[in-house]
């Protein structure tokens, strides 16, 4: 790939979350949110800023992008002919945005037949942007920039884990979760795909996760790949479809963290 | 309290909001905090963010009020003569704060004996402030201000809950709390302060926590009865103390929570 197609890409996937900032800022802590239901019996709301936000990046993807493809949460996949995808999760963390909370995100990523080149988690309230490939592994926010660095913390026990929420996924993931976990200095819960940016930029070591979507994690994937961090399946192997994740700042605790994890029989 | 009275305390509790801003803000996310641990058993870590920032507050009351009282988390108690006196919490929520999260805040409450005569949520990173008592009640974010309001839920099945992490407190009072908790709509981890300003925002529900101390909840008792909610403790008595600690946005789902608490033993 060359430096030109490099830049713009690069300039593409900010135009995807400056459009998709536009229409989750103007919705956010708004009463009145038209909330339906695709899971009725677990709570799994899609608000109109979900669809919105979607809408807008697939816009922006329709001019300047026509020949690649799409893989997005709220609408059907487009197949494109470039060999470049888009992979794009309008809000993640959607309990969170319709609860207020600033730890939502924006993702988006551009993968190919050998994996994500690119990744970007946005936030837009708090008006931060992570995002790392292709050469760049960098952070903005509202006191300034940064690189995005894992830091190197070596033993479980000295280590910060993030997950969700404490249940995790099924039962013996939540088992598997919390027996790595009950080995940390400290767990925390809450944070969706913004704790992948906390890794990258080297606050925590360990992000543990089951129950993914593709497009949960490949934003995170180009983020925490950039700072120099290992983002895996429970067995080590490649995360890109989803499922049961690991995110860890370096070799030695994401080789702690599997050593538990990977025992957890496959559902 | 006449009006010029109301106008410098009010005065002051910015002034203090702002010094505490300045040495929280510095430390955040850098590398090489300090961090002492006055519980080793269970990790309670004291950063010099911590004690940097109570001593800002100290000299800004030191100058401006010297006959009030100082009732904070890292220094002794100071007493006044003035019958007021100001609770200040200089970080509250330190392990999120330390993990890089966004929901940290500096807690600042003035009180006589009657209770609380106004509270501050103050979170410096994003720059936001939700402030409440003495006529006010008011929001100012990245994106504008607005009136601090609670919403209308009445019934828990319609409810969004909130506390800091899913052990609560004793064994007790996390059955306590998640025999309130199956019966919401959505129970969300990790906020700390946070939650008692998206409660009073008209975000979110209810927010149960046990084990705080009185500096812990007086600026969220200032800010949730602002906006028109309720906060008590299991009992529906007066939370300033601290404790277990419950805040509500209506009189039905105090009630409701509260027939399930108030029955768990007291330690």
């Amino acid at each position: 790939m060359n430096e030109d197609t490099v830049a713009e890409l690069w300039t593409v996937a900010h135009k995807l979350a400056e459009a998709a900032r536009v229409e989750t800022l103007a919705r956010f802590r708004t009463s009145g949110l038209s909330i339906d239901n695709k899971r009725p019996q677990d709570f799994d709301p899609v608000t109109e800023a979900d669809r919105a936000s979607e809408r807008a990046m697939r816009e922006v993807l329709r001019e300047l992008r026509p020949d690649d493809g799409i893989l997005g949460e709220e609408e059907a996949e487009h197949f494109g002919t470039s060999g470049l995808t888009w992979v794009l999760d309008p809000i993640d963390g959607t309990r969170g945005y319709m609860s207020g909370t600033p730890t939502w995100g924006v993702l988006i990523a551009l993968s190919d037949a050998a994996g994500v080149k690119l990744g970007i988690i946005d936030q837009p309230y708090i008006g931060e942007r992570f995002f790392g490939g292709l050469g760049q592994a960098g952070f903005t926010g509202p006191h300034g920039a940064r690189d995005l660095a894992v830091r190197g913390t070596k033993t479980l026990a000295d280590a910060v884990v993030f997950s969700t929420f404490p249940e995790v996924g099924t039962k013996a993931e939540a088992e598997g979760f919390h027996a790595v976990a009950g080995k940390c200095k400290l767990t925390r819960y809450g944070t969706d795909c913004y704790a992948y940016g906390l890794l990258a930029l080297g606050q925590i070591d360990l992000v543990i996760e089951a129950g993914l979507e593709p497009y949960d994690i490949c934003g995170p994937i180009g983020v925490v790949e950039a700072g120099g961090g290992i983002l895996t399946d429970w067995q080590g192997r490649p995360a890109h479809g989803g499922g049961r994740c690991i995110a860890a700042a370096t070799p030695e605790i994401h080789a702690q963290a599997l050593e538990i994890l990977s025992q957890i029989p496959e559902a």
